[in-house]
């Protein structure tokens, strides 16, 4: 499959090298880092035979710059309790994620947050799907590049296909469109983001294709033209 | 399930703590160290959260003691490449590791080997299964915490049960009691050692109960009678 890893704000050099190690090991090359540490020797050790794929990681400022053009699978080890303040947002398990994952075709960015805080709720928001690893309650903080490389393994079994996945572009445009819905029916302001939230989630858990994207648009269209023909 | 990590003179501080971490991120906590170096401060940076397995983990002198009143587990790259020199070794994959054990009844050691060599085929002579994870060809050498992490996460989704498996004493008397009717049939002495690590391969493979074991010395029994019989 055609995966990219992208970092957010990893705080070790040797994580990062670590992280490449095991991409090589599964087999996957493109790495992206959004505003990493200096890339040194500790990082170039823990690569070991995966220096190439540090030295041709590219650098972005920002995580949309870096998940575009894909489908963005965010990491959190909160399994829904810390975002259960917001909305309900169960998670794919690494293993479900596989399974549907199978068959698709285009590039998936794997998103990894920071080694101590993980991803933000606004960095979660911009991605369709989230997995989460599980883990003893005891102790469910993982190590980053040991939840990268459980997740690769993973994904290592997944069988290109030519299954056109909906892209990030293609939910976002479709959560704008049920946005100007929801604002031509005056749907309370105060719930409008949370919805808009839980629909983008929604969308993401069922792995759309961008056939079904497109039916989901023909809806809104048509009750976009009743209302518009009502009033 | 009631699992022992033991680690085969490993290489650096770090690696076991890693590997400690990794255990209680999913549960685990009997870890067992043959001829390890210093456990300092780095072992202790990165168990993190761990470090009360680092400070319990038993150091034996061997991985026979290791190993004792176990179903041992090896662990390999090779995936039978090198030992095909001497013999055919499927190496089970992580996930069929996990269904063999479901239900499994006494203590599983997992053995890991040096970060550089591994285990050597003596060691891995000494284990029921070897398991092997499948990794790229254009970079099969894992990190050793990285290749523990996705072991232990397989083996997180196995169910304790009373399945009441072969242990390593109960497979190890019955290749003696094979060893006794090799001779006595003048099997070829060049073979036998071979074929007595064949046998144990494939007795690993089908994860035997203690029943099967009692059925097959049976059989031995039934062939000595008959020989001795004739004689």
């Amino acid at each position: 499959m055609d995966l990219r890893v992208v970092l957010v704000d990893p705080l070790y050099g040797g994580n990062v090298g670590s992280v490449a190690r095991a991409m090589k090991n599964f087999g996957f090359h493109d790495l992206v880092l959004v505003n990493p540490p200096e890339i040194g020797g500790e990082a170039r050790a823990m690569a070991s035979h995966a220096r190439d794929i540090l030295e041709s990681a590219r650098t972005v400022d920002t995580l949309g710059d870096a998940i575009g053009g894909s489908l963005a699978v965010g990491t959190t080890g909160m399994s829904g309790e810390k975002e259960a303040e917001h909305i309900r947002m169960p998670a794919l398990t690494p293993r479900e994620l596989r399974d549907d994952l199978q068959e698709h075709e285009g590039v998936v960015s794997l998103v990894l947050g920071r080694e101590d805080q993980g991803l933000s709720n606004e960095e979660l928001a911009l991605c369709e799907i989230v997995v989460s690893i599980p883990t003893s309650k005891e102790y469910p903080v993982m190590n980053l590049s040991h939840a990268a490389t459980i997740i690769l393994y993973e994904l290592s079994n997944v069988r290109p296909g030519n299954v056109d996945l909906a892209s990030h572009e293609d939910i976002d445009c479709f959560i704008e469109h049920l946005d100007r819905v929801l604002r031509i029916i005056d749907y309370r302001e105060h719930k409008r983001e949370k919805t808009l939230l839980m629909c983008r989630r929604i969308l993401g858990r069922a792995v759309l294709t961008s056939r079904e994207v497109s039916t989901l648009h023909g809806i809104l269209r048509g009750c976009l033209r009743a209302i518009h023909g009502k009033r």
